[in-house]
């Protein structure tokens, strides 16, 4: 007998075959009708006992939600509406039981419950619709990254997590040991001696793979990344998180123009991809955030459908902006102006923050932004100076409701100018003598850029808490499960 | 004018056009010839320089192996042998020099250099025709991971890199930690106060994402993980590394029949993918591992060809014996009766050692081997209990010069059964409730595997230390880069 997964069996053309099914009970109405998922698909099988003497009163009785069962039956057009199939059960078996009492007590219980509650039993939700829908988008836009970049020829380059370079600078890192904090070895100067830790000297998480990438691509010419990175600072926001992944495609000679056109057809790819191959977990993640808009107040609500949202941006140009341009529409801005902002827009060359990215993409331009040529103080120290002295080749995309979703640059290739920043910021060169050998052999025009992948799928979900789209989130206090 | 890959040029099938293209010189023969390399295939582009005036001497002199340059030409049938098509130079412009005495110092020099050197010049090694094919490789071998889930309909799952549960014991792990180790918080007892790190508690790196994916398998049915995996232990050998990548898929509603049938399947059609997509680059690998074994005395040569190695495996079927069955063999062979193993094998329930399993694979059954059914005793709290009581439902797949590749097993689903086991092993329910929670809601027969990434990339290649089929290894004292 064929076994099915519920996206098979909704599909399947041949009917009145015998075929066998598993699952989980979503519900079971009348005596009859036990609504099956397997987590294949959004959807559920329906399976009908008509035989009244099929299953005993002993069955029956247990057949409850969240139990998993084994259903054997034929296949049949549905009577009912709202599906095109449904199983005549032959044969019904439960393989794990689920007593409603302590189903009662977890979010498995067929009611709505707050996301809050669901992040406590972050190991049952994948078994909600919400979080089945989602984890099933994150998985696809996953694989739509990696068949983009292969399709077009980059190699994907696994950069090492544990690192002894803390130069990149994003940010706080943890700490990687082996050492017992309770007998920690001193050296002759009192000090910990961290020479007798498993890598002989400090180690950390990483923070980015672009530099390790940048050897690679100098290598093979185009290359990405997609791996875990790490960052330890104390922010319990909606926005961030101390583990997430990251795609980090890196391009031998590509000037930054290049890398902005890869980057926006890139972005574009993945959207359209899940567009296209998760179309009902995406109709219902777009009920699902109508229906949470609806107990908002009109000027929170959000303007689009979540598919057209996402479609506005697959089929749009995003708007390139340059950092002075940008500058010049913030310093004139109604809210800078009547003083609205937090940070005011005064002058050239201050950073700018979410309420002003989000003043450009929202209010300004109303489409996602590539905004380009910051200044080089505010940016990290292996970008390419521009002719100007000034600014640097950076480029960051703006999406609306999420900020930065994308920060690349060009990279500085010159030898001589990469060395003096590097001096300038203190950064070691004898430290980073493997990065300066990219520009001693052969150096190139290369560029890159990095995308936060947990606030793609933020976007594409239209979820607001990137706690809620990682299977087990990482943040200050928290490392459960 | 177009810009062209050299992996697109050298396939172009429209000649007498004029293209672009970028690269580093491999080789300048007689003035006139540039072996142009970008990383994008094995192969070189030739780049004829007709016109003796179209250089001007100074360009001439630097038209050094490693230089980067850009070349604009018309590619034409080619006059040589060994190449379809060559370009003929119209314009060529130096982009990065390469100063012949440094590159003198470097690997990147004309000549053999030694794996160990290769590896303490890492940053540039990928620019070696070998460790390009090599990662090369692994980038196909890792998409063809994903194609094959994929299309199977498996989710692709990110477990938690920093956990705090360790409960799997499959090795000693890393400590994450934010805390600085000359001012440890110290608390009332006089201990270093775990409470003030940064997730309040002791975190380490995972040494598996198998206990949250069987979580995610309960929701979502059929789930893969592909991600770092970490050990800190002190084995500086040819097969172990501290950080790796591993291949999880955790299977809903599948024995260990089914099990081992998805595993054997998915290690052919990756290999069946690499073989039809990276032809080239394994071409040269096998030349490169047949003049190594030249070097060799003839007993330690390989009897089969690389790719009649992988074809070997991809087409037959992979040999299931019991542990049982592999005792029985053990204690009969020769080198057991001459007391040639170092760990002889004289009753049932012994651990198998390398030297066991590659008896097994290399002389007894001369093919992939799956053992299965191992004693309880020897294997994971984890694992499915038979009805004989002694026996679990494990497998390991080994293979020819690799050893084990795969490690399996069915998943023990009876909630009392687990308890009991975890009591005994004193491993805590309170710490693990959530992994217990999928046996008390709706429980089923499940099972997965883990295949080690680097393990399978050594086969698939030929090389025999995993330090070189990944970028950056880290091991024992070294976590360079």
């Amino acid at each position: 007998m064929k076994h099915l997964k519920v996206i098979e069996a909704l599909k399947e053309e041949k009917l009145l075959q015998e075929i066998q099914v598993c699952g989980w009970i979503r519900s079971f109405r009348n005596g009859r009708f036990v609504a099956l998922s397997d987590g294949s698909c959004l959807h559920t099988l329906q399976c009908v006992i008509e035989d009244d003497v099929l299953l005993d009163e002993f069955t029956i009785s247990r057949l409850n939600i969240a139990a998993s069962i084994q259903v054997m039956g034929v296949l049949k057009e549905s009577e009912g509406s709202g599906q095109r199939v449904e199983l005549l059960v032959k044969k019904l078996t439960i393989e794990g039981e689920a007593s409603p009492e302590e189903v009662k007590k977890t979010i498995l219980s067929p009611k709505k419950h707050s996301l809050e509650l669901l992040r406590e039993q972050a190991h049952l939700r994948v078994r909600t619709n919400t979080f089945g829908s989602i984890m099933r988008v994150r998985s696809k836009l996953s694989y739509a990254i990696h068949h983009y970049f292969q399709q077009k020829n980059f190699q994907y380059v696994h950069t090492p997590i544990i690192t002894s370079s803390d130069a990149e600078g994003a940010g706080e890192t943890f700490k990687v040991t082996h050492l017992d904090f309770e007998k920690l070895p001193i050296d002759d100067m009192g000090k910990v001696d961290i020479k007798k830790d498993f890598f002989g000297k400090p180690t950390n998480l990483t923070v980015s793979g672009q530099l390790e990438g940048e050897t690679y691509a100098m290598g093979l010419g185009d290359i990405y990344t997609f791996g875990p990175t790490f960052r330890a600072e104390n922010s319990n926001t909606s926005r961030h998180l101390a583990e997430f992944w990251m795609v980090e495609p890196e391009m031998a000679f590509c000037d930054l123009d290049k890398n902005m056109d890869i980057a926006e057809d890139f972005i574009k790819y993945v959207i359209n991809y899940v567009l296209e191959h998760c179309a009902d977990d995406l109709e219902f993640l777009e009920k699902r955030l109508l229906s949470e808009d609806k107990q908002k107040p009109k000027e929170e609500r959000n303007e689009l459908l979540l598919r057209e949202k996402l479609e506005l941006v697959s089929k749009n140009h995003f708007k390139r902006v340059s950092y002075t341009e940008a500058i010049e529409i913030l310093k004139s801005s109604k809210p800078n102006k009547k003083k609205k902002f937090k940070y005011p827009v005064d002058k050239w060359g201050v950073d700018l923050h979410s309420e002003h990215e989000r003043y450009l993409v929202e209010k300004h331009f109303k489409c996602p932004v590539i905004l380009f040529n910051y200044p080089a103080s505010i940016k990290a120290f292996y970008m390419r100076l521009n002719n100007d002295g000034e600014t640097v080749r950076a480029m960051d995309i703006l999406f609306p409701g999420i900020g930065e979703i994308v920060g690349g640059s060009q990279r500085e290739e010159r030898l001589e100018v990469l060395k003096e920043k590097m001096d300038i910021l203190k950064i070691s060169q004898e430290e980073l003598y493997w990065y300066l050998d990219t520009r001693r052999f052969g150096t190139c025009i290369h560029s890159g850029f990095g995308l936060g992948f947990e606030r793609l799928v933020l976007f594409v979900t239209g979820m607001t808490n990137v706690r809620d789209v990682i299977p087990y989130p990482r943040t200050p206090m928290n490392a459960e499960f």
